[in-house]
């Protein structure tokens, strides 16, 4: 079964996970800067989920560009993965609505981590069907940095009943580590 | 005419229909986990829609590879797919809004029929445009399951007046049966 | 100038306009089969505008099949056109919610003849660019369906202050006839 | 690293933008003409924004022909310039809304401003990946359009609390300055 279609079909729905979380940015009441002000968590956040919905479209970008072939299990997991990225708009706006509260904190931490989940589960999938010694998972090695994320988001989720700013800080740092670009798969494709 | 470009719009349109689903899951209104408490029904009905949307964009996608040609009516007989499927979105919240109520149940259930009728035309047109020895006939085969759905769906819909439990034991069981993956035309694409 | 991306871009338009129609259909209010009765209009509304659409996706996708190039022209010729699609929305809505008032449907009818200039603007921009012996100009003919659609859809925006039935019954007999697949472009594609 | 996945997404989202401003086309209250007339204000600015996301559209399409290859930073330079565009929505409906009061105004002119400062990254990080004998370089010259547009939009914020229609013509102006097809590019791809 040809990847491009996988590609084409994720890269549509990132793309619409990507605009429709801004449908969230309510036109501000009022025409003076203080209609703006109750705008900023709002805003915060929708940053923080654009940059986390383009660290996955760049890591589904370069993966799928290692890969091979594909089969109805890896297409199901990508699906999967989608399902919890198309949640983002609603936490996103969840989070930023109650102005960064403890339990809308958690919650958008809880679909952080079922997305890097999903991620764990995909890679899996890919690495089951291309095998030990495919360019795949010579790319992939340990995935340290996949599974550090996933455990950072665990975190996160009780840490948000302590202080909800350690909670925020960590989505923010684990945003951070991807947006350094990710040279695995960037080495063997330039090999 | 070729089915690059009923391919490329199919995708859109099965990924556009897929995220607009998740405008429905409202923002929950206060900040607290009892806030979350009456999405439940509205977010398990997404989570169905989401699957089924997903099982079509899958079987279109599989058929489509088995295809060699489409022609006009072909192009209609899809339009007239993603029709009932575009209205996938809204009969899914009326469902997921009136928590499984009775008539809605039903709705949904007509909404599901009259996709797997027109799925059934479409294979139809593109039966008839390859003929009885193609590569996609043989796939094909008698398509049981695909008339066995439809079949479900028809009954389910007077069923819900019965008790609507039935009924949506009956969507998720089709589900899962199509989620199983589509072996027949798998079969012939690795031959 | 490639043709692929302006014929990508194109269908993703589309695929958004036809599926953004559907918001437009709220969610009934109520669990009863008496909430689906205020939908009715709307629904049709729906039924015609999303052919309407598809009756322009067909259109443009045999169009640029016999098409060899295009250039800075064709691109603004093209995406006047999609913004005149991209307003059948809110005109839909419109002529739907007001239960085909006379003034929504003269809009509506403003809107598709606004929409079928625009194509025939997008029709001389092809055809100026590819001269009077092409395969385009040749599959074009003398453009009488064109022309003829936009002097009815003209026709209908005075005409529904007399009787807006009339120009319901105008929108969709145009419908109609455009369905019956246009085989000019088909002709020369199977040469 | 190929480019075509990253036109295909900017395609994508471009599309998706373009056709989302039109949700804040509210469809008006009341069947009569009286109905539509505040709609104007609202409309006007749905017309510039689909001008100058179409310039964009444009320009991105041009350019990325003239590109031979991308890397990490071209893609988030390329998404940064998409999150600013994204925003267009909210601030074409801020400004509409308001009808053309000062500070929406200003806003506007911010989000233009930062759009165009993206794209000048944008072009940066192409120029330094392909060096200064490529085609790039060469079908870009100095872009002296792109740094006066710049410009432009900076000059038009605090314009807009001496006299919002100095800047509301100063948004007019460029985006007629833009629309005359950019021919330097063209005359790369031309030889």
């Amino acid at each position: 079964m040809g990847k491009g279609r996988v590609e084409a079909f994720t890269d549509g729905v990132a793309a619409i996970i990507i605009t429709i979380m801004v449908l969230d940015l309510k036109v501000p009441e009022g025409e003076d800067f203080y209609a703006l002000l109750p705008q900023w968590p709002i805003f915060l956040c929708y940053v923080l989920s654009f940059i986390n919905v383009g660290i996955y479209w760049n890591n589904l970008h370069n993966m799928f560009h290692t890969v091979q072939r594909v089969d109805g299990g890896v297409l199901w997991a990508n699906l999967h993965l989608l399902f919890w990225l198309s949640l983002m708009p609603v936490t996103t706006a969840f989070m930023g609505e109650n102005h960064f509260a403890r339990v809308p904190v958690a919650v958008y931490g809880l679909d952080l981590a079922l997305c890097a989940a999903a991620y764990a589960i995909l890679v899996t999938a890919l690495h089951r069907l291309h095998g030990q010694d495919s360019a795949f998972a010579r790319a992939l090695g340990s995935d340290f940095k996949g599974r550090a994320s996933l455990a950072a988001y665990i975190a996160a989720i009780p840490l948000a009943f302590v202080n909800q700013w350690i909670s925020v800080a960590i989505y923010v740092l684990v945003a951070l580590v991807w947006l350094v670009p990710d040279t695995r798969f960037a080495r063997v494709i330039e090999k």
